[in-house]
């Protein structure tokens, strides 16, 4: 184990590590979705709770880009709201709509009475799910990422009850109630914490955390304030599984030194930034993740090359870049564009 | 005329113009709106359309947050989406889900299908609310505003057909069709700058042009490409008017460089940045408005004035700040937190 964590074999985990590898990794964030036919075929037959619900439904998921691309990574198929339910709150995915939370936090009270049960009661299933595809990748040399919210991005569903334009009930309770917010972010990070932990050690190689809101949401003072000390204890939490951690969230671009400040092995950048000065910034003693913009896929395989050539070049051919997209993958993109982005990837990064 | 603009009294037209003020000048956007009960009395016998369509009733709804706060500037009640229906898109604003086109554009024959008929066809009702509003404002010294959108803003309207959280379709047509997108942008360009100049002939003493979502939209490169060439036209075009302009968008914290360069006397700046480094990228040579987040409106008085405080200090009582949200006030904002706001703006910045 020792020497494998000094020198893995994996592009995905060398990356990580920022050690030369012999072409440049790529994943894509919601790889396992509605854009791939197969996964249609599921989700026709079993809700999205269902299929997060059954270990092996997610395991079928999770396999189905590594079938079908020549990905450098597989992310377990679940999705960061479930630790919600645990912590007492309803939630439901609503067809067109997207997730609702029919109990959403309105006093301080509310945050008071929420659970923080430990990940084996509610999140089972998700756990179980990485050992199962765990034992199918290890033979192929792929590594398996698991994930989790961000404290700031799973209150922002918990006190908005879903999406939010803008954030204006989970700010107004930050700034109106800041020591109910505290309490609030503690559990989270508490439960947070937690899940990653056991998804480490049910076989995860890397873990993500998504704070996919709080670089949209926040300025920069209040994410100082509200979010950056929660991830911190996050990422310090996290330190003792040994496995690399990626630090993510999107509508970053004048706040990526306080991420990097926040923790994290390799940080997410979105595809507003442009890869060269957003790494500058983070510092080269860090690896980063991007950043292609999830509708330049929507456009014809000469402009994808281009757009995918000048990240490389943006890049550098520096070690510790793992090819993304800035965000997640979109529902409507075409098969055949995902086929040609990482064929081109792998292609002009070869070394 | 000419001894007006080389030194108006007016602390708004003075501080776009970078002259000492005796105190920093506020107007909010969205000022005239749905947090002010004379509005949704108004809102509740008439659409939002009829109320843009009446002279007598935009021009009163224009005037409800004058005679409520003491604002520095009106600003004409109208929307950025009015110029589409000339164009030959049918536009709603449809009741808990906001503008709806009901035949957006999907092909590039529906984009050589747009018409691009003068102001006076279409818009005749916002200038003669503004020439209303101008004789009423006039002898109180209080300059209005007249606005548009951007192209890129409101192609992504006439694409999507409303709102929208990716911008998928407009950047699909941007990515795939680059010469019908030109031809789009172009006719935009065309049709807001002939409003625009009507605005400022009608009375308007300050233009703003929202290009609220490009910055979120759009990388930096794809901002340089799809969308900075036609606010540089349209800037252009407006400089014969010789009032000033605010250049205004969000999520720009990674383009504030690009904003600045494409044009505009004053520069928006969302909540999202700090300041004083904003400004500083942006340059001290052009005035700079902004930059509290409305949701900061929910906090208690005390963290609201601290917060005023904070952005005072940052703009460091350098003549050629106007003061302002970091976006449009929310429609739940409590009406005594905007008064104790407008009121610590002036009182902390007197000098």
């Amino acid at each position: 184990m020792a020497k494998e964590l000094s020198e893995p074999k994996s592009r995905f985990l060398r990356a990580c590590r920022r050690l030369p590898v012999d072409a440049t990794p790529i994943w894509l964030m919601r790889q396992a979705g509605r854009y791939m036919p197969e996964y249609r075929a599921l989700r026709e037959k079993h809700s999205m709770l269902d299929l997060i619900g059954s270990p092996e439904l997610a395991a079928e998921v999770t396999l189905q880009p590594i079938e079908a691309f020549d990905l450098d990574a597989a992310i377990i198929f679940a999705d960061i709201l479930p630790p919600l339910i645990g912590m007492g709150l309803e939630l439901e995915f609503v067809k067109g709509v997207g997730p609702v939370i029919h109990n959403p936090i309105k006093t301080t009270r509310d945050v008071d009475m929420l659970a923080a049960p430990p990940a084996e009661v509610h999140l089972s299933a998700t756990l179980k799910a990485i050992e199962m595809v765990v034992r199918d990748l290890e033979p192929k040399g792929i590594p398996l990422i698991g994930f989790a919210g961000a404290p700031f991005t799973l209150a922002s569903y918990a006190v908005e009850g879903g999406g939010s334009k803008d954030y204006a009930r989970t700010k107004a309770l930050m700034y109106s109630e800041p020591a109910a917010w505290k309490r609030l972010m503690d559990k989270l990070v508490t439960v947070q914490a937690d899940y990653l932990v056991k998804q480490a050690q049910a076989g995860a190689a890397v873990l993500q955390v998504f704070d996919s809101w709080a670089g949209l949401a926040l300025g920069r003072e209040a994410y100082l304030r509200y979010a950056a000390p929660y991830n911190r204890k996050l990422f310090a939490m996290l330190a003792g599984t040994g496995v690399p951690v990626i630090n993510f969230s999107t509508g970053t671009a004048g706040a990526l030194k306080h991420l990097r400040a926040a923790g994290g092995d390799v940080i997410g950048v979105d595809w507003r930034v442009n890869l060269d000065e957003g790494w500058a910034t983070i510092g080269h003693d860090v690896a980063v993740q991007g950043n292609l913009d999830p509708v330049a896929l929507f456009a014809p395989p000469k402009e994808i090359e281009k757009r995918v050539a000048d990240i490389l070049r943006r890049a550098g051919g520096r070690p510790g870049h793992i090819f993304n997209l800035g965000h997640g993958i979109l529902p409507e993109t075409p098969v055949e564009n995902v086929i040609a982005m990482v064929q081109t990837v792998h292609e002009l990064s070869a070394r």
